[in-house]
């Protein structure tokens, strides 16, 4: 790399949403910011988690001077974890509330010792991370202590948004330093990587305070249990949960493990005010009357085995739903999560529960900041350069419009992928090069290596089932064979296919051993065509045939 | 049943959307209103379609006098040939457009001539259907001809909406007819059968008319290609785009095998007009500019072999789509299909098309109408008894809070659910049996009888895959065995395994033959269960273990 320049190399996050990681790199060194995970789609059957691909990072394992967390959802720390695990990493950089959070998560990974953990402090001046003067900006979002980090590298001044809304009334007092953004613009940004995923949204995000009004509105009114479901790391829904309970004299119960830890945790570090007395353990629920409670409650997302998923299925130890209910489902289902979200809202309706959703009453509002805020910061920072990051790739295109529309030029917005390298110099930013940058799978207890050809095989098994037929053949004279077993799985009622399947199997077999064929893959061949063949025309189907023959 | 009752019996439709199907039955005979299909979830693995269970028509097959159906939708006509292919059914009663997408189908399926098809005319009065005086109303929808079924029956005088919203400004001039509704009402209604679909949502669902406002808003402004994916079956969508294509001097092309049979169909009964010489066969597309063509297409649920999914992947072979040209998706993707529909917006995104959908603009609007129409129609109609149909069950219970905020009372509003058998007679109407109605598969060329044990192997398989383990046991002495085969499938990684595996398999076999163990199945029963343990130990995965010991 030529003195002078920067590369950014995105290894995740960019045409999709979740798994959220860039490079910064001159040559003296990296940084990595962000480490997150995705969740699996259906097409990844039995896949537990998604990370990004480690082997640009591999690579250059000597080179790795720290990670930069910008906030603390899983999206941006969930690969942290096994990231820390394969790779030597000095230091890990984040604001308190996400240290704490990452502490805890890498306690249950027996990892706490594996890098140096340091506090980004937003109000202090810029420190040195690896070769990069690095400064800290606030940024609301879903979950307190969000940041953008700015880096000065010998390529120019680079401001990374991290996810962000521009909340002028945040719960916590904090809001998007719009002066220290305006500022740091009037320095002059060469290169902006900004959150993409609401740029096709027009005008403006509601403030998270707009929830706590329609709590502060709906649960007054309430007679019965009042349940809240929402992502287990949005402190200041459960604040403002919190906050009505008090004021309406209800008692907190708090059901579902990452809920009950995040909530500790922000308590511990100050990031929630709540008297321990306002809570009360699940088990003692009962010793209350319902319109004395408030259950707040993982599972808005339909997660099966999550609290509000065992609950609508009547499958909670501790909490029944009945008529008089409520049920409040803080959140939007993520894509890909509606139908499970819809069962649970049916199930609770079933069970006579009222519940409001999203769709119907104003008891959400998302993290992330609409066009018009992606205007205001590239008005507050006029980058020279932008580069759309976050988000699919149509939300990636939107948030070029919108450059486009601030007066950048077509030529300074570089629309990348995950693993273009993107150098940044005097002379601008543009895509030199790409390199490895793909998805690795979290499956059990493999990390990182289950093939492609696994999940085609799921895939396949899951349409059309498996078909296996097993014969032997004598090794002594080779024309003995024994008859043919037939075996069917997940295959539409096979019995009368399976009978003529035994017999196409031994017929195959036989002209093959007439014609003196006895090699056992090409035996195997000929087995998979024909019952492949017959079993297509008797059904259209198109199981995965498996033939097996042994030599005796 | 008791003279002077009617028995209402839901087989499909209620605590879901779709499969739409209900008996209507006195002593003397029953009707069918709706014959409807529904579309496989991701739970339904490699399943075509899903069909209402025939099984209580089956044994009442001697009293079904005709199927009546509200409109030509998929979800309330779509297993009428299964129905048609099965059961003797005298007649089958629809309006000219439904009769004729019916027709069509049903000349498919070589069933043209299995009922007497018989044209249902809204202006007309009463005609007799069975045992019922039958009058039809019409209703607005996202497909013309859809009517409203009244029934005089010996319990009472019945209304079944069938699907619609109250649009005072449809595309075709035929409104909701509620000046015949208010006048039904004041004749007296027993019991309303009304659609939920939409009963949760405030408000009132905009006008059809709308999409073709914003059609005019934004096509005459565009200078590349436009493209316009909808449901086949919204006849007035594409007349409101072909409307703008006259205006704006484009040339249609229609891509999509259902959408020009609907199209045929539409213009052939005349509800569709559109001179010959607007369209162009999709290979002549190449010899206009972009900005003189329109092209309206199927692939609004990014289906994967439709249209629009074969343009935005490049696959098509008379359509490109480029920068400059635009897509309008104007459809709501079904729940269940919103990742299908996001990953179509990317690649056509990634093609440098703008894609503008029904979140980011006003080009759909739905068929269904929203609460205050719900009530608008509990209104006219003033029924002594209301049963929710059409829905998941929050939609029924939405439905029903709205007929008790109408003034009907608690105890005569029936929540029923498939299979529900509600009495309907001078004393009300309330649920008083229960008879089968659950699903049947349509799975390749099987109808009816795909076993739910199928579809848990293909979860099972599409989880975790499947382990095969093949071995011999001499016949002679029993003692000798082969080296067992292992094969693995949509397993990760599998070698280390396996060769413990086969290892463990040689133990087992021989440990068993040692204890004289030589039954098949108990042999079986040992491997399944001494691999199980072993690969779990291993890998935390259960794939299916399929043991086979052949005797030789």
């Amino acid at each position: 790399m030529p003195p002078g320049t920067t590369r950014i190399i995105p290894l995740g996050g960019l045409g999709e949403v979740g798994k959220n990681m860039t490079v910064v790199e001159c040559d003296e060194g990296l940084v990595v910011i962000d480490a997150g995970l995705a969740f699996p789609r259906d097409e990844h059957l039995g896949v537990d988690l998604l990370l990004p691909e480690f082997t640009y990072l591999r690579e250059r394992e000597d080179d790795i001077r720290a990670v930069i967390l910008t906030h603390g959802h899983e999206d941006h720390v969930g690969a942290l974890p096994y990231l820390l695990r394969e790779l030597a990493i000095p230091q890990v950089w984040a604001t308190r509330l996400t240290l704490g959070l990452v502490k805890s998560k890498l306690d249950e990974h027996g990892l706490l010792r594996a890098a140096e953990l340091i506090e980004a402090e937003p109000e202090e001046g810029a420190v040195e991370i690896g070769p990069f003067r690095v400064e800290f900006v606030r940024m609301a979002h879903s979950i307190p202590d969000a940041v953008a980090v700015v880096l000065a590298t010998p390529g120019g001044r680079i401001v990374h948004t991290g996810d962000y809304k521009i909340d002028h009334t945040p719960v916590d007092g904090f809001r998007t330093d719009v002066g220290r953004l305006a500022e740091i613009g009037n320095r002059g940004v060469d290169l902006l990587l900004g959150d993409s995923t609401n740029a096709e949204r027009p005008g403006v995000t509601a403030s998270e305070r707009s929830v706590g009004e329609a709590f502060r509105q709906i649960i007054p009114m309430l007679e019965g249990r009042v349940l809240i479901a929402s992502f287990a790391s949005n402190v200041h829904r459960m604040q403002q949960a919190i906050d009505v309970a008090l004021e309406t004299g209800r008692k907190v119960a708090v059901i579902g493990r990452s809920l009950r830890k995040n909530i500790n945790i922000a308590r511990n570090l100050g990031y929630m005010d709540a008297p321990e007395d306002v809570f009360v353990k699940p088990g003692d629920l009962e010793e209350l009357d319902p319109d004395e409670t408030m259950i707040l409650c993982t599972g808005s997302q339909g997660e099966p085995l999550s609290a509000l998923v065992r609950i609508a299925y009547g499958d909670h130890p501790n909490v029944k739903v009945q008529e008089g209910d409520t049920v409040i489902i803080s959140a939007k289902p993520v894509p890909g999560n509606e139908l499970k979200v819809h069962d649970t809202i049916n199930r609770l309706a079933k069970a006579g529960a009222e519940v409001l959703h999203q769709e119907i009453a104003p008891v959400h509002v998302s993290g992330h900041g609409n066009s018009e805020e992606l205007r205001m910061i590239l008005g507050l920072l006029r980058p020279r350069c932008v580069m759309p990051v976050h988000g699919e790739y149509r939300m990636l295109a939107a948030h070029a419009t919108l450059a486009r529309d601030a007066g950048v030029p077509a030529r300074q917005i570089v629309l990348a992928e995950n693993g273009s390298v993107v150098e940044l110099s005097g002379g601008g930013a543009e895509i030199v090069d790409h390199v490895q940058a793909g998805v690795a799978f979290v499956d059990g207890l493999e990390i990182g290596d289950i093939k492609d050809v696994a999940l085609r095989d799921r895939r396949h098994l899951a349409e059309d089932g498996v078909l296996i037929v097993v014969t032997t053949i004598g090794s002594q004279d080779g024309r003995e064979i024994t008859a043919p077993e037939v075996i069917a799985r997940g295959f539409p009622d096979p019995e009368a296919v399976l009978d003529e399947a035994r017999g196409e199997a031994e017929r195959v077999l036989r002209q093959c051993l007439a014609e003196d064929i006895r090699e056992l893959k090409l035996l195997q061949e000929h087995l998979h065509d024909a019952l492949g063949q017959l079993v297509y025309a008797r059904t259209r189907r198109r199981p995965m045939i498996l033939p097996v023959v042994l030599e005796i």
